[in-house]
This record gives structure tokens, C-alpha cells and sequence, in this order.
């Protein structure tokens, strides 16, 4: 029988970009970003305007994405999710093209057990379709996803989600 | 009304390796593969098997992709295509991690109307739907495609094809 597709985002879904971007921050600006105040909001939504271009720089720079932490228990579900699943890990990527190589080795380093068939750097995700998407961003789940998760993150907390969770324990727990 | 979506792919169809591949063997090899040697076959299957892997080697070089020529017509057709169609150009090339900035770059410099939510850089482009999908490679006409036109490129000279283009002016009439 043919595998479900199954597609996994990067960003703060598999990797953490957010805790580098608070210490860049707080080294840049001396201002530690509490978890209160980015609740429901995007990082450059916090900070003064003026800083809000030096949070897209820091993103843009080349090895920003190449050593952020991966987040607990992706590596260990993922592995078994691969197995189960026609699984692809799909990161809206292009808008920093520096980052397009750091996260391909990024992958590498991490998830050695994903071919380079099952990574898509994409713009929009507008055009890649799948049983199954797990994402951050709602606005990633549109009518060629069948069945959309959304991943808690800081700045979709509040938002309404037909299912959600928060950790990879609970994809396991959904999907294996 | 929605445009419909169309896929554009770039290596020989928008972008030009193969002569650059076959410049570059001839330098190291002093044989020029000629045309009725490279007909219906890829250039791997043509060359000794000992210098496959040099082809190979040729395709993740550092820069190999950022001065490719561009196909003819390319650029005022496309330019047409993306007033009428939601359209994004997607490249199978995570095969080659080097390629994907290069590719970028490319893209930027001769396609700057085209913005970078319309580029995607995708291993397999099985997850990859649209209306219609213009390729050289027919192995990326899935089910997810509706309309299927193959680019004539030296490979696919003696394919069964759907729908077969052998040129931009030949799309510019079918598509505009």
C-alpha cells in the first residue's frame, strides 16, 4: 500500500531558531525577550521598530541556521515517522538565501536518515501538497493539505487550530 | 478567477548546463561529446564509466550553476507567463547542495521580477502540484500534474510525450 506524505517543517518545529534569536538579541541590545512578552506575537512585533531589520539581518546572515538546536525528541520520532510515512521536511527558506545550504547540512548533521529527495526549500507552500503537514504557521494549511497540525510556538499560542500540539511526545503519540 | 498554476522547471529548459558540462569534459578529456552521440541518453551513459563520476563532480562544483547561459526566449516569455499564471520555478536540486545558492543568485539575475516566494529548491518533486508543469524530465509528471508539457532537451529526443515543446516561442504560443 502506498505511504501517506507526510510534511514536516523546520523552524521551530524541528529546529529552534527563536532561543538564538532572544540571545542575539539580548547580546545586541541588552534586553532578555521574556516568554510573556512574545506570547501571540512575532519577535519583531516586541521589539521597537527600528530593531525589527536587525532581527531579519540576524536571519540572513550566513551558519545563523547552520547550529541552532534541534527541538526535543524530533530526531527519535522522526526516524520512526520516516519508516511509516513518505515523510519530507519542507522549510519556507528562500526568503534568506544563506540559509538554504546551512539548513541542507543542518539536516545532515541531525537527521543523516533523510536523502536529499525528502528536503524542499521553498518560497511559498503554497504548490506542495501532502496527507499530512506539520507547521507553525496556519498559513501554511491550505486545501492541498489534507490533515494540518499546528506546532505550538510563542507567536501561535492564541490561535484557534483544528488540532495541535506541543511537543513531539504528542505527534508519537498521533501518528505511530 | 484564481490563475492557474504553472511550474516551470530550470535546468534545460530555462538554464543551460549541458553545454557548459560538455565544455568542461572536453577540457579534461579533449573529446567533444557531439550531438548525435548525447541523443536519447544522459551524458553519464555516454562517457566511459570511469568518467561518470568527474560529470558528477562537475554538477557540485562551487559556482558550476551561477553562469549558466539562459535558454532562448526565456526571459520575455516567462516575463508574459507571470502576469497570467501563478507561477513558480522548481528545481530538483538538493542532489547538489552547492547548486542552491548559485541557483538563487541565477534566478536573480536574470528572472529579478520573479520573487523568491516563487522559487523552490526540492529534492523529488513528488509533493510539487500545478495545473501545468513545463519539465524535461517526464518523471516528474505524478499524478499531481494536470497538464504535462515536456521541454525537448538531447535526453528526451526519443520519449513518448503527452505534450512536447521544443522551444520558448513554442510555449509563448500554446500558453499565452
Amino acid at each position: 500500500m502506498k505511504k501517506m506524505t507526510l510534511i514536516v517543517d523546520m523552524d521551530e518545529v524541528i529546529a529552534d531558531p527563536i532561543t538564538k534569536l532572544r540571545a542575539w538579541y539580548a547580546r545586541d541590545f541588552g534586553k532578555q525577550l521574556t516568554d510573556e512578552e512574545i506570547a501571540g506575537k512575532h519577535l519583531a512585533d516586541v521589539v521597537p521598530p527600528e530593531h525589527a531589520a536587525v532581527l531579519y539581518a540576524y536571519l540572513n546572515t550566513p551558519g545563523f541556521f547552520r547550529d541552532l538546536s534541534v527541538m526535543e525528541g524530533a530526531v527519535d520520532v522522526i526516524k520512526c515517522l520516516n519508516e511509516k510515512y513518505d515523510l519530507y521536511v519542507v522549510s519556507a527558506a528562500m526568503e534568506f538565501p544563506h540559509s538554504l545550504k546551512d539548513k541542507f547540512d543542518w539536516l545532515k548533521e541531525h537527521f543523516p536518515f533523510i536523502r536529499w529527495q525528502q528536503i524542499c526549500l521553498c518560497g511559498s507552500k503554497y504548490i506542495v501538497h501532502a496527507d499530512i503537514m506539520i507547521d507553525d504557521h496556519s498559513r501554511n494549511f491550505h486545501a492541498g493539505i489534507q490533515r494540518k497540525i499546528l506546532f505550538t510556538s510563542h507567536h501561535n499560542l492564541f490561535e484557534p487550530a483544528d488540532e495541535r500540539v506541543d511537543n513531539w511526545e504528542q505527534i508519537a503519540r498521533k501518528l505511530l
